[in-house]
């Protein structure tokens, strides 16, 4: 099968691989139907995911069962599911009740990372735990919506959780990438009275504001924006989709006193400059996480099924599988009005 | 001044009364600018809250302070105010957050019930321990929305609080009247999949629809669709806005497993005749109660600031204090479109 | 093997039944170690339950797997288990957060009542969805403490949770039986400010006196002793853990303003006469449900191993399964201050 | 009156000072019966708070009201209180429900750190807004108990409550201080299996251990042992209780996957180096703040009347307040057992 590889930085290539098979007996084999980039994947495209290459890429797809182990009962051939970025052990106390992020056994592969579980950026991937991993895409969701039921719309939820959001709330979102965007959308799930977004790029700004939120432009000093618009008090709650240093110190300075602060970009600084001064005179609350993807499904499903979760119009893009080193590239350079891009395996 | 007294079952009169006067030096009294008929104000037109005639009627009204304490220190006369229904000690450990209907002094009287407060359906009220009760009304507010303020919205936000709606949920409001209005209108704060409401007024359900409710004919077997709707599981959270001994069982045997029934018509019945064997099948939560108006003001108030909110759909007759008799009249036989009544009270 | 049958109102007896196997690949057989006498079991004894006869009684046990069908990959031969009481599909959302008391499948059987599973008081039980059901019996944790944590336990502390204790609270349990004795304990987990235990069986008192709880006995007035020590207010929460209606009564009517009430004692009443005007002054919050044992097993466990909560001083007799109905008869009349019975299925 | 005085690092004096009078009519003084040195009177003593001297220092202290302002309604002369170290505005939202560390006013001031209210540690302190500020010291509480909830105590209930402790997890309390000491107490309520304390005093860990908690000396490699008991995974729950970077790193590289972090200690680094990758690979939650002391008043209260804390035993030494700079001295050396100093202002 072909599939996109990490080859060095910004250099990602379509390149024929060894078919997948079931990882074991409770694993199956999911021919992909719509796969998609993640911001996330550019800390590998930047290098900043280690020296390693050669491996695999890409967290986020649907697809067919083509092939199962014999202890995999939940799942047939035929079926279409839901492959979530990371899967648990399955058994231990936080995986009983979907917390996969707080595995025991540090048994939680990631697709793209040259975790063993390949990329998903490809024809074809292999599941393990398949009975415990996936779900079944019920009728009624389109690809392009399970596609963001893999990842993005249930990150953006779970900074939004994390965010401590009552109804009536002032609430920020940092960085209106495609993660961003479904922070808005999560965000509004929890009765806030006002949402700003804070970006640079105008159109992602445009966009944000036609999901209902209050553009502020980095170029015009947003954080006084909303300080102003909150009587100098700040928002409640800030959900950071970016994941830099500069922004989360953003978000740090300007929550309200006894806010939350919910960090869902990536930021590996192992020294942080975190100014503890400030978080305590406030009363912060202060989260950063991975989400766990399949225990948001319960919650994200119905509400796509009904209507009130529309996250399709993220992709202004799509492009062929074969064309993966543009797509990475475009997508870096955040041209062309893109926001995410669409990748079809059979292309 | 004038104000609407109760004189017996399906006796309401505008009569000429006393002007009130400060209860004390930390009271004070407000003209009133408008007030608005109450559902729970038919249990007293109905003859259901006791024998006592002769008393002042109502408990939704804002105005204006005309004269005060002199150990009132947040309000001035002018000061354009909410009163609302119910008014705590606001000394005590629940009032000091709020829980005005766990005041432990049972210090809690009520506007228009013959507690000693008189009734709101008047050109003026009087107002104890103003400071702690009382709130300005902000600027970008209207008199309409504010009157909402008073009782209605709060308490259809209390009845969604007390359902335990969570994201994703389906819930089922049970009565379009004014307060399931306010419960539909608050239950969307929560981020349900589905609010579905039953009633039986075709132009109220009409109304509930146009506010993104699903709308069920109690004539066409509401329940019936809503299980059918929900794959035989029932809606998560019920909030029952009645008040009738039926629509209470309704709520009750339509809810799922483990789902929560949150009560906020009134119901004085001592020996309801509960389904406890099917209560405990089903582990159920059951909540019934008043609403802490004031404290659900830092909530409410921000959003519908924010147009979140716009409760003031629901006023669809505007009469004058005078015509209080005809006013109870028509808001007891549901014609005309009726759902909620303003009273004039220069008028 | 031999089992206790339900032959008709107060007649149990230990018959030879047909072997268990497992119910298919998925289940499995557990040779009992012990078992014990539960105070719904009292249900079945006093004819309460339906007219059928026969079936296999008890729904508390634990032992060792025997025999396992192909597809049980968590458990071999010889391993300790708890058997919970009833068994979700493991395959719906809630099963999938541990909730089976709400399995959207009504796939929970429980044993003991007739239901497809058998009885637990017995030689032998069946288990079905055994990698779902089952957990191991940890080092450390003896067997009277394990059949403790297969349901009076879990159902002690489900009752604690559902009132809703906050620290310093005042909390009731009504019932100083096994399940108001786990309560007693469980309660105290949450930090309540004093527990007070209703009963009227004095060595029962006793019993609760020495786990920390002020008893307060029913021929003493014992909600008057109970409003007096809480300034008239009465406590925040209660417990009740008898079932009757007019235990329920009480605590609806001894719960202070903005309380809960929690039943884990069994009612079956489809009319229980609910003080709903009451209980809407009050504000009130009511749950009434059955345990999803398995959930509470990371809660519960780690504090039995810690010595943190010692649930076997329950225990006052210890019998025969050839003893069955002497042992139903013993239990049932509260002589020789019997609090709950062991029964040893080798005997 | 007299009153201890900062006059630069390590330099305390008891002073001759103005005596205190009623701010205003809102406001009152209080002589004081007792008061305490507090650990993070220490960041005073170190002149870790800016290079102003000549200021009252001390911010716990109980005592009786001598002189009232007219608005004053709540409290008589005669009335002993206890005396928060903070006081809000009593009017903003936060404080309506007694946040009042997140008041809006930023109308907080402390005592004892120069901003306006003059030090607790003297003969005397007036007391702003003291309908909204102050408590009656209940009957059944001693005056040492009563210091202790004035600050101390409710620090540690405030950082054991923001530290997300469930029934059966693990808790680790990192410094056995006067704070940690409380965080131990208050952990407690939250019915942990297991509550690990780290600090390397012996006598300090032999007092720890006498509540209950598992003793851990840094001198031998108190994680490590932590981990190990842990079966690796850590603890749910860390309660910082020092405030140094060292210590607060501990906690973060301590905790368990999906855990929570709360500080109470007090750290005013602006570059503390926050290792953000850890942070996010464990999806943690990370608290600091300062206490809402009064809120936690009806909390506390009544566990300290039932006899459920017993913070007293946190007295090792009595000191006169004319000995002010001796017992400086020497709580700062930690030397002779000492972990707490009450002082005695009438000698």
């Amino acid at each position: 099968m072909r599939g996109l590889v990490y080859h060095g930085p910004n250099d990602i290539r379509c390149d024929d691989l060894a078919d997948p098979t079931p990882p074991d007996a409770s694993g199956l084999v999911v021919e992909v139907e719509t796969t998609a980039i993640c911001g996330s994947d550019l800390h590998n495209y930047h290098g900043h995911m280690g020296p390693d290459t050669g491996y695999g890429i890409g967290h986020e797809c649907i697809g067919t069962v083509v092939e199962k182990g014999s202890e995999v009962h939940r799942f047939g051939t035929g079926d279409r599911v839901l492959v979530p970025g990371l899967v648990g052990c399955g058994a231990c106390d936080p995986c009983r009740v979907g917390a996969v992020n707080a595995c025991e056994l540090g048994n939680s592969p990631v697709y793209g990372n040259n975790m063993g579980l390949g990329g998903a950026q490809a024809e074809a991937v292999a599941v393990p735990r398949a009975d415990f991993a996936l779900r079944r895409i019920p009728d009624g969701i389109s690809a392009e919506q399970a596609v963001t039921l893999t990842d993005i719309l249930p990150t953006g939820y779970y900074g939004a959780l994390g965010a401590e959001i009552s109804p009536g709330d002032d609430v920020v979102v940092i960085g209106a990438g495609p993660v961003g965007m479904m922070a808005i959308l999560s965000a509004q799930l929890f009765g806030p009275a006002r949402v700003f977004v804070i970006d640079s790029v105008p159109e992602r700004l445009a966009m944000a504001e036609r999901l209902g939120a209050i553009p502020c432009n980095v170029e015009e000093d947003a954080p006084e924006q909303i300080r102003a618009a909150t009587d100098g008090l700040g928002p409640h709650s800030v959900i950071e989709a970016v994941g830099a240093d500069a922004t989360i110190q953003t978000a740090l300075w300007l929550v309200r006193q006894g806010g939350a602060v919910s960090v869902v970009g990536a930021n590996l600084n192992m020294e942080f400059p975190f100014p503890m001064g400030i978080a305590m005179a406030r009363s912060l609350t202060f989260r950063i996480g991975i989400c766990p993807v399949p225990q948001t499904w319960p919650t994200l499903i119905p509400l796509v099924l009904a209507g009130k979760l529309r996250p399709e119009f993220v992709f202004t893009h799509r492009m062929a599988l074969s064309e993966g080193a543009a797509a990475y590239e475009l997508f870096d350079s955040r041209r062309d009005g893109v926001v995410k891009i669409l990748l079809d395996p059979r292309r």
